[in-house]
């Protein structure tokens, strides 16, 4: 029978019979001694647990830029590599972010970065069921949680039909709000996509994050209960300090 | 206003206006000449992208790596590179493996990795409804879709509920299917968390895939109609195959 801690490596993911690199060993001992420590705890330098574990500096690097890229380590410039908090956990649900964030006691704020029309291509045409070409209005917004910065939102609506939303969303509404009390638009349905990205340089810069690093993006495409598509949505989350969750139910019996 | 491939790199992520670092540049120009290009198709080699697009073999080399790791292109041993096949778009719903890759049209395999008892530790009896230290099986799965690898589960099961579960299974039976006619397990609901994570060495051999590249991990826990907790799982999903899909309704009206 095994140990405790081979469950806990099982749990993390880890076989606990293979045959495992150096630097893996050791990021699996950091997180066992993470285990003990709260967020925001201090981890010893490099040096220290390079004598530690009896490994070179570079192994411990290795391990500790994994659970950094993971985040369950935060590095902050000159003052060294901490315990990180959990992550944000955001339920699958046709909300708003405000609503979703306050609903896990997170102070949650918006930031318009760009608003102005583009024209649809052929997929976005389809989406929003507009002709090829259409005027769209594309609004970028960073989505903040206790003024950390968490995503890069890109919406897109079509420009003909909320003729006057950038002047509302400039003038500091919130995109449903203005929707639903503007446009009179009742949210019926969404389909989400989420999936795994690297992050790309402009994102990283707003998000204070590396280009290159895993990011979650999640698609979101609406319809009202109309029957047509609102919004296509495609968001860039922080893989470091963000999960979604969902409830599952039996699928209805036929 | 914008152009349309401007809309395309919104879309794709990136920002229209925004320095861009050369290998992101080329990243977009690649994924311009894959949209006309099908499933399957090789893409010239690195010299002929280089000459193409006016840059150095090493920037080429990092756009088609990025476009390897995010799924978009498929390198094959010997052969070249090549436009990917589309993800596979499980929908999040509380279903078995099996029916959820029917649905999309896919023959889906599973490979019994590892079957034995473990000990919970505190978390796990926690999750489980066992005390600490009680036996639990540890299943560990390979999950395929038309014979190509596509996760590693490792389920956890208390043992005292499931006398015999073993047996049953390593005589091929489903887990699903095992619970409901052995055991009489109807499942009611799970909770599902999907986030990022880097692939651990086991996983990416199994998986056929890099340690180190991001992955989607979804956690199941889940409940009988009795408010019995069932199973808690992990999952690592390859994040250049995978994306889960999930339809949103608003929350009931309180």
């Amino acid at each position: 029978m095994a140990t405790e801690s081979a469950v806990a490596d099982a749990l993390a993911g880890s076989h606990p019979t293979a045959r495992e690199p150096k630097y893996y060993r050791v990021k699996q001992q950091l997180l066992g001694m993470m285990a003990s420590l709260g967020p925001g705890s201090a981890v010893p330098p490099e040096r220290e647990l390079a004598v530690e574990f009896e490994t070179s500096r570079t192994t411990v690097r290795q391990a500790l830029t994994e659970l950094v890229v993971e985040g369950r380590l935060e590095r902050i410039q000159g003052r060294g590599t901490f315990v990180a908090k959990p992550k944000v956990a955001q339920i699958l649900q046709l909300t708003s972010y405000t609503q979703d964030m306050q609903a896990q006691g997170l102070a949650p704020t918006s930031r318009l970065l760009n608003i102005g029309p583009v024209t649809a291509d052929r997929d976005l045409a389809q989406r929003l069921d507009v002709r090829t070409g259409a005027r769209v209005i594309r609004l970028e917004r960073l989505r903040l949680a206790n003024s950390e910065p968490m995503a890069v939102e890109v919406n897109h609506l079509a420009a003909r039909r909320f003729p006057g939303l950038r002047k509302h969303l400039e003038a500091g509404g919130s995109l449903y709000n203005t929707l639903a009390q503007v446009y009179g638009v009742r949210m019926a349905e969404a389909e989400e996509t989420i999936e795994t990205v690297l992050c790309p340089p402009y994102e990283a810069e707003i998000l204070g994050t590396d280009a290159g690093s895993p990011m979650l993006l999640l698609s979101r495409h609406s319809w009202d209960t109309e029957g047509n598509p609102v919004e296509y949505v495609r968001s860039i989350y922080r893989g470091d300090r963000y999960k979604f969750v969902t409830k599952l139910r039996p699928p209805a019996i036929d």
